[in-house]
């Protein structure tokens, strides 16, 4: 599995990272439990900005009188978040050096199992991307409604401007993000317990209900759509498991200790926000967010509503900030494994896996444009991905526990079956529920992306099998060497160009393609007097190219001597990098074409300039 | 001055082309004097479709009572008219290899005036494109007002064809041109003999005058501004004196008698339009052009309108992709000459100037977005360098007469003299009048391209000097070569990369980089085993950098032997061109980065796939 990869030219990545590398580039310290959650959680709690409001815009399609069953769904969202949370501190039991989904699978599952995580992670990181971007600019544009027309173009910049810091390698510290996040969490909190001692919303609040009083049926079919909208508040609740190795030790027992935090903090404000949104008769509505509304019944359009509103925004932001943090480390993983080219396993000088940065970014905003930044369009694709991840990891636990036999492993395994269960069940109900609404697009996406590592983990071996890897060839033995410089004039370049030649080549040859009779009689009259001691051919083709005759002319010269050829263009290169601009694209095309074209090796020779 | 030319890689580009190439692309077959209205006229012919607009655009602003003045206005544009032809058949009899304006100023009035017009005359082709563009799309919807709020993205997508069709080098024959051509032509004729023989505009018309009718003053200010602006209608009549060589034999009687038989058509046009626009009491309307409203009063909304309208557009759009024959070719020009970067003058295996087009199609693209493809926020834009052409070149002429002294010279230069002296009047008249409303990015912009023009002429120079073309530098002596081979595994490959290093040079290393313990063992053991005869060095660096270790290397390399050294990078080769996307890019970026940063020859080796 492994032996294809050392056939290109890709340095693996750094062994250690699990798939996700918490908020953002890489973190320069390791974390405790209460820095887990600034460092970790954010994608998960943010969530409550949209998970909640993605119910009530289902729920409203039946009347105002289906919104109320908030409550019971939300309940069963959390109990199904308590099952989540029991079986990942099982998880980040079993895989302390970072249990992300597709190493899980790739470990338990096989190789089958593997290609779905990493699709689905796929997937899930670049909606995470565009569905906390637009919930994050829906919060501000509740404040702001005058940035209503602008959503998307603000949209389209937060994106560009979390693309470009993580393409310069942001380095994230988790203490930076606890304050951000303690706003926000106080904030919603402040929120939560200020409307639980109201029984009407503020009356500044201005709640404008919508939607028709007249309730129509509540079928099964709608609590199912609604349950599976409210279930992406539940993504991100595995980014723990994922990053164990940067806690501080006993890396084990305070990863598991956040990620209990996190189920208590993302439980209590589901359930505190349903039961506002009842009390206070809220109705999702298109000029400001379920959120921003409840805030407003809450404390009123006051000081506090702009702090929580603003901290939502910047919190969603951090958490979008999340996946640039994961996409790329799982794409190197993937490269590593010859399912994703090569390309995404370089990280050059910099910490930046910048291929994956720039592809992540690439289609989130594809999807932002897509759906004009609007939330609810995204979260029918949303948690699929995330919830088949679920599944997988924690199939594969069962299988890791029914093969560890460790203590009261037939617990482990039954919480996590339970939790694989429920999940899976989850899963086919957002499909199928979902599937009109957007759905589609990731059950298409997933196995395209499966048949994309498929072809690609074929190539790669295709290409170890002809070149021989593994196998020990023929000793190399020294063969008769000709070298062929490109020459345009007679000039200090070309003299130093012709002393590499002599110096490496047993015969040396110049040629030059002239499109000017005056030219090629002056190039030649220049190197008679010159006379260096080397044959020069002028070329002078009938049209343009240089390409071709020069092709023509190096298929004369290997039929007289089979043996090893360069081809050796010398170029200016100046100092000033924008000089680069003025200089050598024809030395780079000629290079190219000649390396597609016929087997010789060519070099592009540099004279440096010292003063331009 | 040609000195600095060879010390880059350009090819020159093909000295008979003048500075414009006819309608787009290159023409196969040489024209009749007829012929050459499609070929080389249609700019000039298809601008009474934003002409006329935009003097009205002008005297609207002085109310309904000011809109008859376009009568005497355009009677001195066709005055003017007269004398540009008259002084264009003599620049045609001059320069009967094409007299462009840029060739005509570096002959006769020296290398700052031949600076200016290169400036000019790229400002002129941008601004063709984009005029005629957003001319043809407000008639497409003048005729469908529903298409109405997506005219920028309709010229974005017209702007988008044409470049591709350039792009893939586009052949055109003036004979296919001929029939759209005439359409419009004849059209126009129609609409204009309809509309004399009416005292009122059909009722069908519909005709909202939305001027204000109470007449403020018309100032001398204001005719000036409707004259500036309806000069824009005689762009374009230079184009048949640029391109004489692609006319049959006898080549300057037939190039003369298609530029009297232009005058004649657009003059005509022009007048009768002005007429009719008097005569129905036309207004400039947002929602369709003066043409179209034109047409429908004459000949009511019917399928002649239709297709009067329809082939307006064609004809607009052809007229833009006049420039794109123009541009790259005066692009070329000025690479040959030092002026713009040798890349424009690369020309490759397709005869097109791909850059040429590109840069076109970008800045044409930019100035649509800008001004939301509304032509009359382009107009004042589009006269100025046109005009400083027209002045440029018959300021030329009167200095060609004068050192030629030819047979009744002293009227040659009277009529040239006053030619230049009326369109250098009228230039200042553009710049005066029109500054505030647009000008002033012209009046930067000419000043500017200038600049560049003289930095990248210093820059050629200098490299010149440095490289010391046209002095013959010493005669190359062989000294003791170093291959250093860049190795990731053992296979065929390696081994292909070992023969050629051995067979180049007197000293042969290899040197691995590698990230993983565990691989640098097997790749020490592994070349144990395998013993090809080469010492191998493999560096295990603390950071993920490939370019940082190497560069220290081959330092230390050098610092032992002061000689010739290549770096061979073995490469594989896959057959399809998709799969380059897998492979290589370690190669590409650790080649671009020791080019960079150290004095080593570098060669990327390929190593050809026969199956993949």
């Amino acid at each position: 599995m492994d032996h294809a990869d050392s056939t290109s030219d890709t340095s693996a990545p750094a062994s250690s990272a699990g798939t996700g590398a918490g908020a953002g580039g890489e973190l320069a310290e390791e974390i405790t439990s209460l820095e887990g959650i600034p460092a970790l959680s954010l994608d998960a709690i943010s969530s409550v900005a949209y998970g909640p409001e993605a119910m009530l815009a289902v729920l409203a399609t039946a009347g105002a009188g289906a919104l109320a069953k908030i409550e019971p769904i939300t309940v069963a969202i959390v109990l199904l978040l308590v099952i989540l949370v029991l079986s990942y501190r099982q998880v980040i039991r079993a895989y302390p050096d970072g249990g992300g989904c597709y190493a899980v699978s790739k470990a338990n599952l096989g190789h089958r199992a593997s290609l779905l995580a990493g699709a689905s992670l796929i997937v899930d990181y670049v909606l995470t991307v565009a569905v906390s971007i637009a919930a994050g600019v829906a919060a501000l544009v509740s404040a702001f409604p005058g940035l209503a027309p602008d959503s998307l173009p603000i949209s389209l910049g937060v994106l560009a401007v979390l693309t470009a810091l993580n393409l310069r390698g942001l380095a994230t510290s988790a203490r930076a993000l606890l304050l951000p996040t303690a706003v926000f969490i106080v904030g919603i909190y402040v929120v939560i317990v200020a409307g639980l001692f109201r029984s009407h919303p503020l009356p500044g609040a201005e709640i404008h209900v919508s939607v028709p009083t007249a309730a129509a049926a509540v079928g099964v079919l709608l609590l199912l759509k609604a349950f599976a909208a409210g279930c992406s508040a539940l993504t991100g609740v595995e980014a723990i498991a994922n990053d164990v190795p940067i806690f501080r030790a006993p890396k084990v027992r305070r990863a598991m200790r956040t990620e209990v935090l996190l189920g208590g903090i993302l439980g209590t404000m589901l359930l505190g926000l349903s039961v506002l949104t009842v009390r206070f008769h809220i109705a999702p509505e298109a000029s400001q967010t379920v959120l921003s509304q409840i805030t407003g019944a809450s404390v009123g359009r006051g000081a506090i509503y702009y702090v929580v509103d603003l901290s939502t925004t910047a919190i969603l932001a951090i958490a979008a900030n999340t996946s640039f943090g994961g996409l790329p480390v799982l794409a190197s993983l993937l490269a590593r494994d010859n399912l994703l080219p090569h390309v995404f396993g370089l990280r050059g000088d910099r910490p930046v896996y910048r291929y994956g940065v720039v592809v992540l970014a690439a289609l989130a905003g594809v999807l932002l444009v897509a759906v004009d930044a609007n939330t609810n369009a995204l979260i029918p694709l949303f948690a699929i991905g995330v919830f088949t991840g679920f599944t997988l990891s924690q199939t594969g636990l069962v299988r890791h526990w029914l093969h560890e036999r460790p203590g009261r492993w037939w617990a482990r395994a039954g919480l996590n079956g339970l939790g694989a269960a429920m999940t899976a069940v989850a899963t086919v109900i957002f499909v199928v529920t979902k599937f009109a609404a957007g759905a589609w697009v990731v059950v298409i996406a997933i196995p395209a992306l499966i048949v994309l590592f498929s072809r690609i983990d074929a190539y790669y071996r295709g290409v170890a099998d002809e070149i021989g890897l593994g196998t020990l060839p023929p000793a190399p033995v020294a063969e008769r060497s000709l070298v062929v410089v490109a020459v345009t004039a007679v000039s200090k370049m070309t003299a130093a160009a012709l002393t590499a030649a002599l110096s490496l080549a047993d015969e040396v040859v110049a040629v030059s393609v002239q499109f000017d009779d005056q030219r090629a009689a002056s190039l030649r009259s220049d190197w008679d007097r010159w006379n260096p001691g080397v044959p020069l051919t002028v070329l002078r083709p009938p049209t343009r190219s240089i390409t071709k005759p020069m092709l023509a002319h190096l298929d004369d010269l290997m039929h007289q001597d089979c043996s090893q050829v360069l081809v050796l263009i010398p170029e200016v290169e100046p100092r000033k990098w924008r000089h680069q601009l003025l200089q050598n694209q024809r030395g780079i095309l000629l290079a190219n074409d000649l390396r597609r074209h016929c087997d010789v090796n060519v070099a592009r020779m540099p004279f440096r300039l010292a003063k331009m």
